[in-house]
């Protein structure tokens, strides 16, 4: 069957522009070619930045005669990037393509390399790279004057050679790859940015958390268990139904959980870190703690979510909390599970009046509060996680 | 001069892949069309996912002739939008497209609807509206099965009806653009989030570095000053030498400032709000605010620059300052910059001690301290920025 290379070609470009991870546009076009033009090996020679050299990545073909991926890395000295980082050099090229067979010709040539003997050095160490390769045709990507990577193929499986539209068909595919790949790597580089940025969010909210924490000695670590417990418990959620929250909910849990007793900051720190018993005055300004917080937080539109969080996680299930009485499902529910996580702590540590709990004490209470201080559905996901372990 | 289509056409994909602001993208194809194809006006109907409708938001053309933009917003009941989503009406296309000449023979045509009413209705409304745009040709663009946009043509400038080349060039290039665009919007989707994420850190770190502001009575609004003009001095530098500092330092010293009294959430309250002179015991507890901010962050590795400002934000150029005791150079610049715009502003506000200095007392306080406690080149700054009223 014959091939239309032009049709190909177009219906390539196309799909490659919305490929965005560069491993899988080039696997997608090296299967391409493979399939296609029935060549026994294709690679890329790809410029990875970081090391300043071209690496064999990823390679498709039959077993055994494909480039092994990975082991081959070339510096720019190297005979065959050196080749085409030379402009002087697209001369040797047939429709833009190095082949083996015309290296041959030109090297059983005398004449042409009379008084070029750098050049005809330069090609026999090609033509010693190529056959390691095992490759006959090396194809050049170029974006703007760069060169981005070399496309390397092995034989034809019928062993013919090359026509002159499957050569065209190469050079114009090494450009809408070179294209593609500078758009997947510009892609790349903002999700790695994204993927930084929301690391450097959590890390700088979380020690500022900590350092808050450690205002009141009895707390130490408290936030960090906290937000472990929260985050565990909506994973379990959506582990039983997978449509309850989306992700911008666990993210928003996160850094409640992190942020939740971030009020504290503003309660006096003879209060907080007071050994006996409080008066009622005392308790309510340590109560105040939720309210600040949010207060704190609500210059933030992005944090509207974070910030109920914060305010209501001292609301119980039966309207007898703090600061609104909120009853059961009018309590907002990131501060519902904010609440059994943040009391499940509270139990099993020490407090300066009384010994921690142990685990099992604690789901007893927790167990016992269901329906009055906790929201029923989190009693049952706490009694769960407890009993595979995950508490 | 006869055109290459096809080669317009692959050179036009190969650079709209790299356009990733769609607006931009959108103006480059329509100026290609308008020139190579000398049409009288191009515009573009796009969806906007947000409205739920297509807008005309960019055009090109000869003035008079070309479509408003912006006006033009329709929603998914219209009669051209209605018969683009409805894979039935394909067959009314002339080559993927919608032609104004095309509808006008098929209304011509007594028997053409017979039986079908309700398309003889929307085919008049489709006309209507194809005239009140001035408009000939209607090119849709899907991307899978849903409707993008839809290229709108004015008549050619030589008023000769379109070739079959033309129409097929038309149908290719929408194709591609509907490609392209997808790209360009998820590219733009991705920096919005970049944005979104940067400013989410900068608030929340702006709100808890305020907070921990408020436990030190003397200092309300100071970090937001101290930001202000740090800022201010690194933006002067790069007007006056644009390779001094790169985006990641602004960012850096940003962070830097807001979070350089981080460190007195840890020195206790009853000395941070003492009335009275300190004893040397108590100024060596607030002096340590410094090496505890560097200690809540340490934990941060992508804030390696922001502590080494907040650390040493209080050394001197003459090797006086704390915890260190670094001289000159040796102190990271990014703390020399805090270090005088944070002098500024407690210079230039009340203390519980004294009152205010007026910003003139303050330049010549600082002018002073020249190569004692600030660097020179900032003293230089500062004199700069205050003789043009910006301090």
């Amino acid at each position: 069957m014959r091939i239309n290379y032009k049709r190909e070609l177009e219906d390539a470009a196309r799909t490659m522009i919305l490929v965005h991870k560069p491993n899988t546009l080039i696997r997608l076009i090296l299967r391409m070619i493979v399939r296609k033009v029935r060549v026994e090996h294709a690679g890329i020679l790809l410029y990875e930045k970081s090391r300043d050299c071209f690496i064999v990545t990823i390679t498709r073909g039959q077993v055994g005669s494909k480039i092994p991926a990975g082991l081959v890395r070339l510096d720019k000295n190297s005979p065959i990037i050196r080749f085409f980082n030379d402009s002087n050099n697209i001369a040797l090229l047939e429709r833009g393509v190095l082949l083996l067979s015309k290296i041959n010709t030109l090297l059983s040539d005398r004449e042409f390399f009379a008084g070029k003997e750098d050049l005809e050095k330069l090609i026999i160490a090609i033509k010693f790279q190529m056959k390691s390769f095992d490759t006959v045709v090396c194809v050049p990507a170029y974006y703007r004057d760069n060169l981005l990577g070399i496309l390397m193929l092995g034989e034809k499986v019928n062993k013919k050679t090359f026509k002159k539209e499957e050569l065209d068909f190469f050079n114009a595919l090494a450009n809408d790859v070179a294209m593609a790949l500078r758009n997947a790597f510009l892609f790349e580089d903002l999700q790695l940015e994204i993927e930084r940025n929301k690391k450097l969010f959590l890390e700088t909210t979380m020690a500022l958390s900590a350092a808050i924490d450690a205002k009141d000695h009895y707390t130490r670590g408290h936030t960090t268990r906290v937000t472990e417990y929260s985050l565990a418990i909506c994973k379990h959620i959506v582990a039983e139904d997978s449509k309850k929250f989306d992700a911008k909910f666990l993210d928003n849990l996160h850094v409640a959980s992190l942020l939740h007793d971030v009020g504290k900051i503003g309660v006096p720190e003879a209060i907080l870190n007071k050994k006996g018993e409080l008066t009622d005055e005392e308790r309510k300004k340590i109560n105040e703690h939720v309210v600040i917080g949010a207060m704190i937080l609500e210059p933030i539109k992005a944090l509207d979510e974070v910030i109920l969080g914060v305010k209501y996680h001292h609301e119980r299930y039966d309207g007898n909390g703090y600061p609104e009485g909120l009853k059961g499902e009018a309590i907002p529910f990131i501060a519902s599970i904010i609440s059994v996580a943040d009391s499940y702590d509270a139990m099993t540590t020490d407090r300066p009046y009384r010994s921690a709990f142990t685990k099992e004490q604690a789901m007893v209470e927790i167990e016992r509060c269901c329906g009055t201080q906790f929201h029923p559905h989190l009693v049952r996901i706490m009694a769960a996680l407890y009993k595979r372990g995950e508490l």
